[in-house]
Protein backbone atom coordinates (compact mmCIF):
# COMPACT_ATOMS: atom_id res chain seq x y z
CA UNK A 1 0.00 0.00 0.00
CA UNK A 2 1.21 3.36 -0.80
CA UNK A 3 0.57 6.61 1.47
CA UNK A 4 0.90 9.23 -0.62
CA UNK A 5 3.34 12.49 0.78
CA UNK A 6 1.15 15.67 2.11
CA UNK A 7 0.91 18.03 -0.27
CA UNK A 8 0.49 20.99 2.05
CA UNK A 9 0.19 23.72 -0.54
CA UNK A 10 -2.18 21.65 -3.15
CA UNK A 11 -4.49 24.27 -4.32
CA UNK A 12 -3.13 26.85 -2.38
CA UNK A 13 -4.15 30.27 -3.93
CA UNK A 14 -1.14 32.48 -4.45
CA UNK A 15 -2.88 35.42 -3.63
CA UNK A 16 -0.27 38.50 -1.92
CA UNK A 17 3.32 39.78 -2.35
CA UNK A 18 5.06 41.17 0.50
CA UNK A 19 7.47 43.69 0.60
CA UNK A 20 9.73 45.25 3.63
CA UNK A 21 10.78 48.63 3.61
CA UNK A 22 12.18 51.29 6.05
CA UNK A 23 9.45 53.95 5.02
CA UNK A 24 5.71 52.55 3.77
CA UNK A 25 4.38 55.90 2.97
CA UNK A 26 6.79 56.50 0.88
CA UNK A 27 6.83 53.41 -1.24
CA UNK A 28 2.66 53.78 -1.11
CA UNK A 29 2.65 57.03 -2.35
CA UNK A 30 5.07 56.10 -5.32
CA UNK A 31 2.92 52.36 -5.94
CA UNK A 32 -0.48 55.23 -6.47
CA UNK A 33 1.61 57.41 -8.87
CA UNK A 34 2.68 54.58 -10.82
CA UNK A 35 -0.49 52.20 -10.46
CA UNK A 36 -3.02 55.20 -10.35
CA UNK A 37 -5.13 53.61 -7.16
CA UNK A 38 -5.48 55.51 -4.45
CA UNK A 39 -3.35 55.18 -1.39
CA UNK A 40 -5.45 52.34 1.24
CA UNK A 41 -5.63 52.88 4.65
CA UNK A 42 -2.74 52.22 7.27
CA UNK A 43 -3.26 49.31 9.50
CA UNK A 44 -0.95 49.69 11.97
CA UNK A 45 -0.82 45.86 13.12
CA UNK A 46 -2.04 44.51 17.02
CA UNK A 47 -0.42 44.29 20.58
CA UNK A 48 0.79 41.01 21.50
CA UNK A 49 -2.28 40.38 23.77
CA UNK A 50 -4.42 40.42 20.65
CA UNK A 51 -2.21 39.07 17.59
CA UNK A 52 -0.19 36.58 20.42
CA UNK A 53 2.54 36.92 18.02
CA UNK A 54 5.05 34.30 18.37
CA UNK A 55 8.67 34.75 16.69
CA UNK A 56 10.76 31.78 16.93
CA UNK A 57 9.38 30.17 19.31
CA UNK A 58 8.90 32.47 21.71
CA UNK A 59 6.30 35.21 22.09
CA UNK A 60 7.47 38.80 20.60
CA UNK A 61 5.99 42.41 20.73
CA UNK A 62 6.28 42.60 17.25
CA UNK A 63 4.82 45.06 15.16
CA UNK A 64 4.23 46.36 11.77
CA UNK A 65 2.82 49.25 10.27
CA UNK A 66 1.03 47.34 6.92
CA UNK A 67 -0.22 49.29 3.81
CA UNK A 68 -1.89 46.61 1.30
CA UNK A 69 -2.49 47.13 -2.27
CA UNK A 70 -5.30 45.38 -3.87
CA UNK A 71 -3.78 44.81 -7.19
CA UNK A 72 -7.29 42.73 -8.57
CA UNK A 73 -6.03 39.25 -8.41
CA UNK A 74 -2.99 39.54 -5.90
CA UNK A 75 -2.48 42.13 -3.39
CA UNK A 76 0.96 43.72 -2.82
CA UNK A 77 1.42 43.98 0.91
CA UNK A 78 4.35 46.66 2.27
CA UNK A 79 5.06 46.15 5.69
CA UNK A 80 7.28 48.33 7.70
CA UNK A 81 8.69 47.06 11.04
CA UNK A 82 8.10 49.17 13.78
CA UNK A 83 8.74 47.23 17.05
CA UNK A 84 9.67 44.25 18.20
CA UNK A 85 11.64 41.38 16.92
CA UNK A 86 9.87 40.00 14.10
CA UNK A 87 10.64 37.78 10.86
CA UNK A 88 10.13 41.43 9.08
CA UNK A 89 13.02 43.26 10.94
CA UNK A 90 15.10 40.35 10.44
CA UNK A 91 14.64 40.45 7.00
CA UNK A 92 15.74 44.30 6.65
CA UNK A 93 18.14 43.79 9.02
CA UNK A 94 19.86 40.81 7.35
CA UNK A 95 18.58 41.50 3.76
CA UNK A 96 18.15 44.75 3.26
CA UNK A 97 14.83 46.46 1.52
CA UNK A 98 12.87 43.92 -0.42
CA UNK A 99 10.32 40.86 -0.85
CA UNK A 100 10.07 39.39 2.12
CA UNK A 101 7.15 37.16 1.39
CA UNK A 102 4.67 35.59 -0.66
CA UNK A 103 1.44 34.58 0.56
CA UNK A 104 -0.80 31.45 0.21
CA UNK A 105 -4.68 31.37 1.59
CA UNK A 106 -5.19 27.55 2.54
CA UNK A 107 -7.57 26.16 4.46
CA UNK A 108 -5.96 24.69 7.74
CA UNK A 109 -2.78 27.04 8.47
CA UNK A 110 -1.78 25.14 11.61
CA UNK A 111 -1.37 22.02 9.43
CA UNK A 112 -0.13 23.00 6.33
CA UNK A 113 2.68 24.56 8.65
CA UNK A 114 3.14 21.08 10.08
CA UNK A 115 3.47 20.01 6.53
CA UNK A 116 6.27 22.58 5.37
CA UNK A 117 8.19 21.75 8.81
CA UNK A 118 8.29 18.39 8.14
CA UNK A 119 9.75 18.92 4.63
CA UNK A 120 12.73 21.31 6.09
CA UNK A 121 10.21 24.54 5.66
CA UNK A 122 10.36 24.98 9.52
CA UNK A 123 7.43 27.98 11.44
CA UNK A 124 9.59 31.42 11.43
CA UNK A 125 6.62 33.20 13.00
CA UNK A 126 2.62 33.29 13.77
CA UNK A 127 -0.26 35.19 15.17
CA UNK A 128 -3.87 36.25 14.81
CA UNK A 129 -5.39 38.91 13.22
CA UNK A 130 -9.28 40.61 12.69
CA UNK A 131 -10.65 37.71 10.93
CA UNK A 132 -8.11 35.00 10.68
CA UNK A 133 -4.15 33.54 11.44
CA UNK A 134 -0.81 33.92 9.65
CA UNK A 135 1.82 31.64 9.56
CA UNK A 136 5.23 32.10 8.45
CA UNK A 137 7.12 29.50 7.06
CA UNK A 138 10.77 29.69 6.37
CA UNK A 139 11.63 28.62 2.83
CA UNK A 140 14.71 30.59 2.39
CA UNK A 141 16.92 27.22 2.49
CA UNK A 142 14.46 25.37 0.30
CA UNK A 143 12.13 27.72 -1.95
CA UNK A 144 14.46 30.74 -1.47
CA UNK A 145 11.32 32.93 -0.21
CA UNK A 146 9.93 32.99 2.93
CA UNK A 147 6.18 32.06 2.60
CA UNK A 148 2.99 33.57 4.70
CA UNK A 149 0.13 30.94 5.31
CA UNK A 150 -2.96 32.71 5.65
CA UNK A 151 -6.14 30.81 6.84
CA UNK A 152 -9.35 33.22 6.96
CA UNK A 153 -12.30 32.58 9.13
CA UNK A 154 -15.70 31.42 6.75
CA UNK A 155 -17.87 33.53 7.40
CA UNK B 1 -5.99 73.07 -17.96
CA UNK B 2 -4.83 69.94 -16.15
CA UNK B 3 -3.01 67.40 -17.84
CA UNK B 4 -2.91 63.90 -15.63
CA UNK B 5 0.35 62.30 -14.86
CA UNK B 6 0.74 59.00 -17.04
CA UNK B 7 -0.05 55.71 -15.11
CA UNK B 8 2.06 53.54 -16.27
CA UNK B 9 0.53 50.18 -14.05
CA UNK B 10 -3.28 51.56 -14.37
CA UNK B 11 -4.99 48.37 -14.80
CA UNK B 12 -1.46 46.22 -15.76
CA UNK B 13 -1.66 42.52 -14.16
CA UNK B 14 0.23 41.39 -11.43
CA UNK B 15 1.24 37.98 -13.52
CA UNK B 16 4.20 36.45 -11.70
CA UNK B 17 6.46 36.33 -9.42
CA UNK B 18 10.55 35.52 -10.64
CA UNK B 19 12.75 33.95 -8.16
CA UNK B 20 16.42 33.75 -9.14
CA UNK B 21 18.46 30.71 -7.98
CA UNK B 22 21.26 28.80 -8.67
CA UNK B 23 20.02 25.83 -9.21
CA UNK B 24 16.62 25.24 -11.14
CA UNK B 25 16.09 22.13 -11.33
CA UNK B 26 16.57 21.41 -7.52
CA UNK B 27 14.09 24.42 -6.57
CA UNK B 28 11.02 22.89 -9.47
CA UNK B 29 11.40 19.57 -7.44
CA UNK B 30 10.74 21.07 -4.10
CA UNK B 31 8.17 23.32 -5.12
CA UNK B 32 6.74 20.46 -6.89
CA UNK B 33 6.73 18.14 -3.99
CA UNK B 34 4.94 21.01 -1.92
CA UNK B 35 1.97 22.04 -4.54
CA UNK B 36 1.69 18.33 -6.11
CA UNK B 37 2.08 20.55 -9.22
CA UNK B 38 4.09 18.16 -11.72
CA UNK B 39 7.36 20.27 -12.55
CA UNK B 40 7.04 21.75 -15.84
CA UNK B 41 8.98 21.65 -19.16
CA UNK B 42 12.17 23.70 -18.83
CA UNK B 43 12.57 26.82 -20.95
CA UNK B 44 16.55 27.81 -21.99
CA UNK B 45 16.10 31.59 -23.28
CA UNK B 46 16.99 31.71 -26.57
CA UNK B 47 20.33 33.43 -27.97
CA UNK B 48 21.20 37.24 -28.77
CA UNK B 49 20.23 36.02 -32.46
CA UNK B 50 16.22 35.78 -31.37
CA UNK B 51 16.31 37.13 -28.03
CA UNK B 52 17.58 40.47 -28.74
CA UNK B 53 18.56 41.03 -25.31
CA UNK B 54 19.58 44.07 -23.80
CA UNK B 55 21.23 44.95 -20.33
CA UNK B 56 22.44 47.86 -19.32
CA UNK B 57 22.47 49.66 -22.90
CA UNK B 58 24.15 47.00 -24.52
CA UNK B 59 23.73 43.97 -26.09
CA UNK B 60 24.12 40.55 -23.93
CA UNK B 61 24.65 37.29 -24.50
CA UNK B 62 22.47 37.02 -21.09
CA UNK B 63 20.73 32.99 -20.88
CA UNK B 64 18.82 31.80 -18.16
CA UNK B 65 17.08 28.22 -17.94
CA UNK B 66 13.50 29.07 -16.63
CA UNK B 67 10.97 26.83 -15.03
CA UNK B 68 7.40 28.11 -14.59
CA UNK B 69 4.90 27.04 -12.36
CA UNK B 70 1.11 28.19 -13.26
CA UNK B 71 -0.28 28.51 -9.71
CA UNK B 72 -3.57 29.51 -11.31
CA UNK B 73 -3.65 33.33 -11.15
CA UNK B 74 -0.53 33.87 -10.74
CA UNK B 75 2.87 32.22 -11.94
CA UNK B 76 6.43 31.27 -10.26
CA UNK B 77 8.57 31.59 -12.47
CA UNK B 78 12.07 29.88 -11.25
CA UNK B 79 15.62 31.90 -12.88
CA UNK B 80 18.85 30.31 -13.14
CA UNK B 81 21.31 32.51 -14.77
CA UNK B 82 23.48 30.12 -17.25
CA UNK B 83 25.55 32.80 -19.40
CA UNK B 84 26.24 36.32 -20.11
CA UNK B 85 26.05 39.31 -18.33
CA UNK B 86 21.78 39.85 -17.16
CA UNK B 87 20.12 41.25 -14.19
CA UNK B 88 19.21 37.55 -13.29
CA UNK B 89 22.71 37.08 -12.75
CA UNK B 90 23.33 40.75 -11.43
CA UNK B 91 21.17 40.31 -8.65
CA UNK B 92 22.20 36.35 -7.80
CA UNK B 93 25.92 38.06 -7.18
CA UNK B 94 24.74 40.97 -5.23
CA UNK B 95 21.45 39.85 -3.02
CA UNK B 96 21.89 36.37 -3.48
CA UNK B 97 19.03 34.03 -3.92
CA UNK B 98 15.76 35.04 -3.56
CA UNK B 99 12.65 37.32 -5.31
CA UNK B 100 13.50 39.18 -8.55
CA UNK B 101 11.36 40.51 -9.44
CA UNK B 102 7.01 40.49 -9.83
CA UNK B 103 5.64 40.63 -13.30
CA UNK B 104 3.16 43.16 -14.76
CA UNK B 105 0.86 42.23 -18.15
CA UNK B 106 0.83 45.67 -20.01
CA UNK B 107 -0.20 46.84 -23.17
CA UNK B 108 2.63 48.65 -24.40
CA UNK B 109 5.88 47.66 -22.68
CA UNK B 110 7.53 50.28 -24.17
CA UNK B 111 5.75 53.41 -23.52
CA UNK B 112 5.47 51.89 -20.02
CA UNK B 113 8.55 51.92 -19.62
CA UNK B 114 9.33 54.89 -20.68
CA UNK B 115 6.47 56.45 -18.51
CA UNK B 116 8.02 54.57 -15.22
CA UNK B 117 11.64 56.00 -16.40
CA UNK B 118 10.64 59.58 -16.05
CA UNK B 119 9.35 58.80 -12.28
CA UNK B 120 12.89 57.31 -11.64
CA UNK B 121 12.55 54.37 -12.62
CA UNK B 122 14.86 53.17 -15.44
CA UNK B 123 15.36 50.21 -17.65
CA UNK B 124 17.78 47.75 -17.12
CA UNK B 125 17.12 44.85 -19.39
CA UNK B 126 14.88 43.67 -22.06
CA UNK B 127 14.26 41.30 -24.70
CA UNK B 128 11.97 39.10 -27.10
CA UNK B 129 10.94 35.45 -26.85
CA UNK B 130 8.02 33.47 -28.70
CA UNK B 131 4.84 35.61 -28.40
CA UNK B 132 5.96 38.56 -27.12
CA UNK B 133 8.52 41.05 -25.42
CA UNK B 134 9.83 42.18 -21.85
CA UNK B 135 11.47 45.03 -20.30
CA UNK B 136 13.04 44.94 -16.68
CA UNK B 137 13.15 47.96 -14.98
CA UNK B 138 14.72 48.97 -11.75
CA UNK B 139 12.33 49.78 -9.08
CA UNK B 140 14.94 48.55 -6.48
CA UNK B 141 15.25 52.91 -5.45
CA UNK B 142 11.63 53.50 -5.30
CA UNK B 143 9.53 50.02 -4.95
CA UNK B 144 12.17 48.14 -3.84
CA UNK B 145 11.98 45.54 -5.99
CA UNK B 146 12.84 44.97 -9.89
CA UNK B 147 9.65 45.50 -11.98
CA UNK B 148 9.16 43.00 -15.41
CA UNK B 149 6.66 45.00 -17.97
CA UNK B 150 5.41 41.52 -20.26
CA UNK B 151 3.73 42.60 -23.31
CA UNK B 152 2.30 39.35 -25.39
CA UNK B 153 1.25 39.34 -29.09
CA UNK B 154 -2.32 39.81 -29.85
CA UNK B 155 -3.21 36.35 -31.53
Amino acid sequence: MTVSAPKPLEKAVLCQVGIVVKNADRMAKKLSDVTGLEVPATIITDDYEKAHTQFRGAPSPAKAKLIIFNMGQVAIEIIEPIGGPSTWREFLETRGEGVHHIAFTVADAARAADELSAKGIPTVQSGVFEGGKYIYVDGEKELHVILELLEFESR
